[in-house]
C-alpha cells in the first residue's frame, strides 16, 4: 500500500486550484520519490493550465521546478540515496535506449514525458521521475530559490553549451521574465557583452544589476535599427510575437536567432535574410540531463540565482493571478503546506 | 590606353542579348584580367537580366562562373603569374580589412562586390577581379566544365564545411539542377547517406548516378511522412515556395533545413518546430576564399565535376532559353567565340 499523496490540482481548464490527494500506486524500479521542499511556478504550468498547448489532462497537478529530498527508491535506481537533495526540472523520464538517450541527448527523446503532461507534478508533498531526471544540487544553492535552475535556469543555460558561445560574442536576451533574468546572469558570467530587450523599461536599472550592459526598448525600432549587424547571438525567452525579420537585422554575420520561448505564430522570416550573412534560426526546448549538472555547478562558481517571491502553495491561486499580472519579479516559488 | 572588351550584354531587362563593347579603363593595382575561355551560364545571370531582384544596371553583361587566364596584372598582385589558369565566381572583389575579411570571411564582407553587380562579367573576351578572388585550378580539373565550381560548386560544398556535416549524417538536397547535382556529388564523396528531392521523377536513374541513394518526388507528402525525424541536415537548393514546415517534419532532433537557393516567400515556420527537435534554419551565400580552394581540391580527389551543356557564346540568347525552359542538365557553360 502507497501513501496517498497530497496536492493541488485545477479540475479543469482555467479553473482554481482545489485540494486534490491520488494514489500513486506502486513505485516504479526505476523511480525515486521526491518529497517537494519548493516548487518553482512557471510559465508553462500556466499554459498547461489553461491548456493551451492541448496536452492537458484534469485534474492537472501543475509544478515541474522543484527542489526536494529522496525519500523512496525504486530496486533499480543508481547514484542516489534517501535523503539526498535533488531537483526535477521539465522531463520526469526519457527512454533511456533511443538513440538521443544513448548520445546523452535525453532531453530530445521522442518518448520523453514531461512531468506535467499524463502525470501529477510539483505543487504537491511528493513527486515521482526516472532516477536520472533527479539532478543532485551542489551544497552552496539554496533550496528556497533553486527550483527554477531546473527549468527556466537549464533553458538559457543549454544554448550556450550547445552553439558555442564565446565570451567574445555580443548577446541579446529578449524578455526578461523568469527564463530572461536568469539568461542575463549567465551570459554575464560566461564573459560575454550583454544587451537585454524588454517592453517594460521600468526595470532597467534591474537588469543591469543582473548582468545587462544595455537595456532596449523591445519595440524600439530606431533603437534597433542602430544595432544593425552586431549581435552574434539573440535568445529569445519571450512568446510574445515580435518583429522578428527586424530582430534579424540586429544579428552580426553568422549571427543566430535562438527560440527558447514558445512563440505560436509562424516566424516570418524570408530565407534571403539568412543567406546575405550566413545567419541562423533555431530553438531548443531544456537540455542534456549532463549540462544540467553542469548549469548547477556554474551556477554555484559565478553566483547565478534565481530573484525570486515566495508563496506558500495554499496560495497557489493568488501566485498564479500573481505571475499574470506580469509583476512577478521574476520567478515565484511555492512552499508546501499541506 | 586600355583595349576595349568585346561583350554580350542585355540592353534592359529581359531584352535579348547583343553585342557590346566596352573601355574597362586602367586597371587597378590589386586587380588581375583574366582571358574567359569559359563562363557558366548561373540562375543567378537569369535574375540579374529580369532584375528580379532591383540590383541590375544595364546595359548588363552577365557572367559569373569564369574559368580563363590570367593576362594582366596590377603591381599589388601577389601569388598570381602572367598565364596561370583561374576560376572567378560571384564575388569580385571585398574591403579586406573588416571584421569579416581580416577573419578569412571575404563572402560575408558588407562591401564586397558582386562580379555582375554594377560591373561587367564572364560573358566577355575578358573580365576584372581583386586577385585574391581569383582562384587557381588544380591540374586535374577541366576547363571545359569546372566554371560552375565556382558559384554553384562552392554554394553547396562550403555548408559542408561550415555547419560540420558528417560522413555518417544523412543529408537530402531539395532541387537537382545546376546546384544540387552538384551537392548529390559532394555528399556521396563525403561518405554521407544522400536523398535527392526532384519535381522530376524522370530524372531519378540520373540522379543515382550522380550519388542519390534515394530519390523521392518534392511534392509527395506520403513519401515526405515516411522520412519523418531521419534527415541530419536538408540542402535547399531550389528557389521553389515548397512547404517548408512539413520538410522540417523530416529532420532528424538536431537537424537543419539549409537554404542555398534564394527562395523569395517567408518561410513560414513556426518555433515550436524549432524548440522540441533542437533544429536549426539557416542560409549561406557562397563560401570562404579559403574553402574554394579546399572544395577544389576536393574535387580534384573525388572527381566531382559539373555535367554541362556547352553553347558557343554568340548564341547566349538560345542559352538562355535552354536554361528558363527548365531542361538543362544540369549546367550551361558557354565559350567565347568574339
Amino acid at each position: 500500500m502507497t501513501q496517498p499523496i497530497q496536492a493541488w490540482a485545477a479540475p479543469g481548464p482555467a479553473r482554481p486550484f482545489e485540494r486534490f490527494s491520488y494514489d500513486p500506486g506502486a513505485l516504479k524500479a526505476d523511480e525515486v520519490e521526491i518529497q517537494v521542499e519548493y516548487c518553482g511556478l512557471c510559465h508553462s504550468d500556466l499554459s498547461m493550465w489553461t491548456n493551451e498547448w492541448g496536452l492537458s489532462t484534469y485534474p492537472l497537478v501543475p509544478g515541474h521546478e522543484v527542489v526536494g529530498r529522496i525519500v523512496a527508491r525504486g530496486a533499480e535506481v543508481r547514484g542516489l540515496a534517501d535523503g539526498d537533495r535533488v531537483g526535477l526540472g521539465w522531463f520526469a523520464r526519457s527512454c533511456m535506449h533511443c538513440a538521443q538517450c544513448l548520445a546523452g541527448d535525453h532531453h530530445l527523446c521522442a518518448r520523453a514525458e514531461a512531468t506535467i503532461v499524463g502525470r501529477h507534478g510539483g505543487f504537491a508533498q511528493r513527486v515521482r521521475c526516472h532516477f536520472a531526471w533527479a539532478v543532485r544540487l551542489p551544497a552552496a544553492l539554496p533550496s528556497a530559490s533553486s527550483g527554477p535552475l531546473f527549468c527556466g535556469g537549464i533553458t538559457v543555460f543549454s544554448p550556450l553549451m550547445e552553439w558555442g558561445v564565446s565570451p567574445t560574442d555580443r548577446v541579446g536576451v529578449v524578455g526578461i521574465g523568469g527564463l530572461g533574468h536568469l539568461a542575463l546572469q549567465y551570459l554575464r558570467a560566461w564573459g560575454c557583452h550583454v544587451t537585454a530587450f524588454t517592453s517594460q523599461a521600468g526595470k532597467a536599472a534591474d537588469l543591469q544589476s543582473l548582468g545587462a550592459h544595455r537595456v532596449v526598448a523591445s519595440g524600439d525600432d530606431r533603437a534597433l535599427a542602430g544595432l544593425a549587424g552586431t549581435l552574434d547571438l539573440l535568445l529569445v525567452a519571450t512568446s510574445a510575437p515580435l518583429d522578428w525579420a527586424r530582430y534579424m537585422t540586429t544579428l552580426a554575420p553568422r549571427g543566430r536567432l535562438h527560440f527558447v520561448g514558445a512563440v505560436l505564430a509562424p516566424l516570418n522570416i524570408g530565407a534571403f535574410s539568412l543567406i546575405s550573412g550566413q545567419k541562423s534560426v533555431s530553438g531548443s526546448p531544456l537540455g542534456r540531463i549532463s549540462t544540467i549538472a553542469r548549469m548547477l555547478d556554474f551556477s554555484e562558481r559565478h553566483k547565478v540565482a534565481p530573484v525570486v517571491e515566495h508563496f506558500p502553495m495554499s496560495r497557489v491561486n493568488d501566485a498564479l493571478a500573481h505571475l499574470q499580472s506580469g509583476k512577478a519579479r521574476y520567478r515565484i516559488v511555492l512552499k508546501p503546506d499541506f
